[in-house]
């Protein structure tokens, strides 16, 4: 497996953590942050921290968050700027976000506006975080538990994937990072989702993750900005987004991961696909029985619609007020740019739950 | 005098809100709004809303914050971030920044971050706005009272400058704007200098000011993100910004605007650029005579040096705590990259206030 080659960056597959280390002595740097969360503090940053010591590079200094959405917030935020500025950075120091998505995406806004902009690099944890949120260019944070609602677009110097920081991740987070890959191959690659379908999931392959990281990589490139293409990684999102963010409003997030509210958003997005633009009933069976395969049933209230709806309404893909799914017309084939109306959703919605 | 072309985007001079109002209905936006202070909303917003309304445009919102460096603080922006949301603002939105560098640095930051940017315009209504912060693309907000300390490199789609939003201005502010375009002839433009210092500078007329923002446009194109020539601009901010700041942490910043500390930083910086860089001595008694001949004596205790020398520290401008000065090598020649030390900077404040 090749180094893959992004937007004037670079994402490392191999020895990834000695590419780090390589990267920081190359680079011309005048001070160091990490930024991790108690989870890769403890079975990450060791690996990390002992290659860097072997190099002689002691000039880092350690940023710690609370793990878990609720820190992507602008508080916690501000809480890393105001580190910033105790510890002396200056516009030559580099960050270095080691952990999953909610490092990445908050690590990633807040090096991309302290003092307009440092560099910063990805070292991603999680199964997540590899395979979506570190390629692609997008930072983010949350305002009343509104995902990524503020963000920039701003490209890490480099991405570092290490495979076996995966050994210690909980199965649960395998699953809610399997959901994208899964996505991955609904959207454009109906080999690949094949491949999965009946491959071991547990625990998938490094070539797995590696190919899910091509293709995002590959629709990113394509379409920086999302103007179109991009566009397509959206599907099972806008409700996912939905169900995510009320769990996240109603019990702290703690019920549903990433992957789990994806999951159900991809359910419900397929069968809008069937319904709306005619993908094959074949194909609906097929992605709910992979699905529910591998997720456990949420328990969706009839009652939440209203909120849940309301929600994807303020989701930032949309206009007017208007929500736009990116749906299937068949496995492998996205169709961006469909309009869904309240009654289509929450229909959808319902769906899942006769499941 | 023709319209500006900047990186990117026209900068207006004549009949600008009617401009204003053309890029508005030519625009494919589905929603606007204005951001403006209490001062701008009685001076200068009945005009752009009656030519608005003239037009047919109604579908925009108000923003309205307070007047003063204090509404740059991250806890106001979070404010226009919730507004957006409240309002339901979508990608497809408009901002209009319709005020001082207040409002342009916090509108331009809170619209570049909105759901990873949604577009934004400037309509300057201050001189200090009109030849400084509206031409650039540099936004910023404060945290703890450290100037722009966050910020992002974002360009407007267009500038609109009415000259005539100069008559409802207070002298003081006038005096504000006027010591960045007596910068612009000190770092480039020695005819300049020349033209200003034996004009009424009461009230600078427009060819002056539209000479101001030529040079300030022509730097930033050269260098938009401050690689080289555009430190040049940085001319007495050094000790400006931290007298500035001083300022604005010991009494809300009421006692001096932005232009008189930068004019206290051009005194200093102009005595480091004798004492330092071989700039001649008659350069620097012309340089204190036409300032001091504008501006009020500010009165600088001893006492302050040891905070006013931490604060130049925490600048972006500076790398491993160095401190590093834009000076002049003459009237109208800039040089760039001068480390000073803290004895230097404290005897330039010694040299003011012994004026």
């Amino acid at each position: 497996m090749d180094n893959i080659q992004s937007i004037n960056y670079p994402i490392y597959f191999n020895n990834s953590i000695a590419q780090l280390v390589n990267f920081v002595k190359q680079g011309n740097y005048s001070r160091f942050f990490i930024l991790t969360d108690e989870n890769t503090a403890q079975h990450c940053l060791p690996a990390v921290q002992q290659l860097l010591n072997d190099a002689g590079i002691t000039n880092f200094d350690l940023i710690e968050i609370n793990a878990g959405e609720e820190s992507k917030d602008i508080d916690f935020c501000i809480g890393i700027w105001k580190m910033l500025i105790d510890f002396g950075a200056d516009r030559q120091s580099l960050m270095i976000n080691l952990g999953g998505g909610v490092i990445s995406d908050l690590g990633g806004f807040a090096a991309s506006t302290f003092k307009r902009g440092i560099d910063f690099v990805h070292v991603p944890t999680t199964l997540l975080s590899q395979v979506d949120a570190s390629v692609g260019g997008k930072t983010g944070i949350d305002i009343d538990s509104i995902k990524n609602i503020i963000g920039t677009f701003a490209q890490p110097k480099a991405v570092f994937i290490e495979y076996d920081f995966l050994k210690s991740l909980p199965q649960r987070q395998i699953l809610s990072g399997l959901a994208e890959m899964l996505k991955h191959g609904l959207i454009c690659d109906a080999d690949y989702w094949n491949q999965l379908k009946n491959s071991d999931l547990s625990r998938p392959t490094a070539e797995l993750v590696y190919r899910s990281v091509e293709i995002k990589n590959e629709v990113v490139i394509e379409d920086p900005k999302e103007m179109g293409i991009r566009k397509s990684l959206n599907f099972g999102h806008t409700i996912g987004h939905a169900v995510e963010t009320y769990s996240l409003l109603h019990d702290g997030g703690k019920n549903i991961t990433h992957g789990e509210a994806i999951a159900i958003g991809m359910i419900c997005e397929a069968w809008l696909s069937h319904k709306k633009i005619g993908m094959s009933e074949a194909d609906l069976n097929e992605i709910v029985e992979v699905i529910t395969r591998l997720y456990p049933k949420y328990h969706l209230e009839e009652s939440w619609n209203a909120e849940l709806f309301s929600l994807m309404q303020k989701d930032k893909k949309n206009q007017n007020g208007k929500i736009n799914c990116t749906l299937l017309k068949k496995i492998g084939h996205y169709s961006i740019d469909n309009i869904c109306t309240e009654d289509e959703l929450c229909d959808s919605l319902r769906y899942y739950a006769t499941l």
